[in-house]
């Protein structure tokens, strides 16, 4: 077959800081999907277009091409609404475990396809798979049988979606060029848009933590997102939230499951209830569902019994005990006074080095390493009291995962003002 | 073995507009030559060094590690003043042909590596391989005798001569970082510096033709290239040349060799001439040798006996009659009036068309393929008369290469001002 471009020629168009017309955008993406562009050909573009940027345009067409890359899914046999959520990532950002079935108490289908967690962020399949059972990988006909059956799903998205993708990240995972927005932006909306929900919300969030360390950046990321949504046709809206310290008091995967069930119980951290609560009413206001406030199937018990039916469904035992770490290590507070700064990359880091989180793509996690706060900025803590419990299965990893939580963890004079960042920075969209 | 760094690391630093250390160029050149910097994340580096530059100390830095990724070689044994020539690659520029033997008939040693033609510019080894018996490859120690018994000897730079800048090059070629200043300065740099000569004079190709399109790019390179050669320990000094037109009146491998013969015979194209003499005295002057002027020794054939033993010396026959081309095609003026542009790329391109140049690295040449021109910019032509004449072993070529001239020659009114670059733009060096 003929090509009709060289690559290199779409590289130096993109490097002389020239716009990509569509027929370039759509061949290279394909070509690349085919193995004709070659890996240190588009590591070099992928390098210009952090660089140099892309027009709206450009991203859109982009993201199309990403898209037709590979298959959509159709979501219309369903018989409700489908809205999903996606996140930027964070530390201790368990929300789509108590948000999922809150939503599908609510009246809508929530199609929620996730991935693992990859450095200091972690993933939530990573996290369900801490429960005995459960599975991640289901065929398409048991994630539709799932969704209609309890009106939410997570799992792993298939092989199918979005193909040009999955090639691209590994790409810009070994060659410096994550970080940029166009980039960003179309790898997370063709996988969005090629799952084929009518409705998305997507919390971006803003920190430490967070992929995106300023408010500027991360509205910019936002704003790229809910075009493209909103030009596919998938209404669309972000919310910018804080990343600034872990969401709730525990980063790990089976913490993680154990404090999502205090929060569908009616419990757990009053951010993470909060940040649930929010998304959710973004979700049904996206998807034009009119129901129960999601505060309310959290407090009837009406959430938990989706969660139930989610988990079962899945294979999982939602009464089974949770898998805990075989060591443990108690950090307590050097003086008494107010927690002034728990930053979020720093416990990130530490619960990665516990075994939370995996340094390669093809390592395992543990499912009981982590850490649990028992304090949040501005608390008040008393000398000798515990501040943090590090969990592992190798207490040889307590040295560095000290160590990384050194320059994160601060305590203050008692009555110093504490700055934090609010949990809700921004909204953005309709 | 312990890798002291990450590539991504390394690629990131640059990415975001930071200085690379010692270590780290150090390192990255290694393990890219080693292959444990991988092509992908090499060219990643390399956009990102061509869009955010890099300083005199990287460029420095950069160049020794090419250097010490392969051998140095030693021309002490010589017992003559070693100086060598390097042009940046131009349209017909032929002028290392006659160069280094009229240098070698006034008491240097020039110890000339040569490479071949890519694109529209052509390779001085492909044009001397048209003359029947000669080679390029010499070993060593046959490149030692050469220069020892002769004074001049052209061939092939070895492989173990900055392995590193070979790799990096074939990269670069296709993943549009070519153009990159402190790219393209390290490689010329690393090879002349590791080739051993102790003065060096670099031709930087100015105009359509050349590489650099501009005054300011190009002697941008050529100050960078200086810098380098002098911390290096050569004495090295640069000349801006004209190559907004090709250089004296034909381009092709056989044809340039034919004219170069004229140039020793005390004929041949004015241009060349001159050049061939001002960068001649550049050489001697630099490598510190008092001598015989270089124009002199053009005319009183000297330098064509200098020629002749060269050529003889490394299998070839200086009497043999040259390869022709099979077919060949006369344009001839359309109007009467002054020749008022003859493009440089243009008729670079139409000559690799017609088969003197090669697409890929593996291509032959043909010997006889090119196009002879009967008048340049500024002179005085007549409806009907030959204006070029192009040659080729297919006559199938005739129409591409005709297309491709098109909007490279045009004819104005007698009287009209035809603006010319002049044939030396600048000096920079010592």
């Amino acid at each position: 077959m003929t090509e009709p471009f060289a690559a290199v020629d779409v590289i130096v168009a993109k490097r002389d800081r020239n716009e990509l017309t569509d027929p370039q955008i759509d061949w290279v993406v394909d070509a690349y999907t085919r193995g004709v562009v070659a890996d240190e050909q588009m590591s070099s573009l992928a390098m210009a277009i952090l660089l140099n940027g892309m027009t709206p345009r450009e991203i859109s067409r982009w993201t199309a091409a990403m898209i037709a890359s590979g298959e959509r899914m159709d979501f219309s046999s369903v018989g409700r609404p489908t809205t999903d959520k996606h996140s930027t990532g964070g530390v201790g950002d368990k929300i789509t475990l108590p948000l999922a079935p809150v939503v599908a108490a609510c009246g809508a289908a929530v199609p929620q396809l996730s991935g693992r967690g990859l450095g200091h962020t972690g993933g939530t399949l990573d996290k369900l798979e801490s429960i005995p059972g459960w599975r991640a990988s289901l065929s398409t006909e048991e994630m539709l049988a799932v969704l209609r059956d309890v009106g939410a799903v997570i799992c792993a998205a298939g092989e199918h979606l979005a193909p040009a993708d999955k090639k691209l990240y590994a790409l810009r995972d070994v060659t410096g060029t994550v970080e940029a927005i166009p980039l960003i932006a179309s790898s997370i909306m063709s996988k969005k848009i090629a799952e084929g929900t009518s409705a998305l919300v997507l919390d971006v969030k803003v920190g430490s933590g967070a992929f995106m360390k300023t408010q500027e950046r991360a509205a910019e990321l936002a704003r790229t997102m809910v075009a493209l949504g909103e030009s596919a046709g998938v209404r669309t809206r972000a919310l910018l939230t804080a990343m600034d310290t872990p969401l709730g008091l525990t980063a790990g995967n089976a913490l993680e499951v154990r404090e999502s069930v205090e929060v569908l119980a009616g419990g757990g951290p009053s951010d993470v209830v909060e940040l649930t609560v929010l998304l959710a009413r973004e979700m049904l206001d996206a998807a034009g569902v009119v129901g129960p406030d999601p505060a309310d199937v959290l407090a009837d018990g009406r959430a938990m019994d989706a969660w139930n039916r989610m988990i079962a469904a899945q294979g999982g035992d939602p009464q089974a005990p949770l898998p805990t770490a075989r060591e443990s290590h108690v950090v307590v507070a050097e003086r008494s006074g107010v927690l002034s700064r728990l930053d979020a990359l720093a416990v990130g880091v530490s619960a990665w080095r516990l075994g939370a989180g995996r340094a390669r793509k093809e390592d395992p996690v543990s499912a009981g390493a982590g850490i649990e706060m028992h304090a949040k900025p501005g608390d008040l803590v008393v000398a000798g009291a515990p501040l943090l419990t590090l969990h592992t299965d190798d207490a040889e990893r307590f040295a560095r995962a000290l160590t990384d939580l050194e320059d994160g963890v601060e305590i203050a004079d008692e009555g110093t003002r504490v700055d934090r960042l609010p949990l809700v920075l921004d909204r953005i969209g309709a």
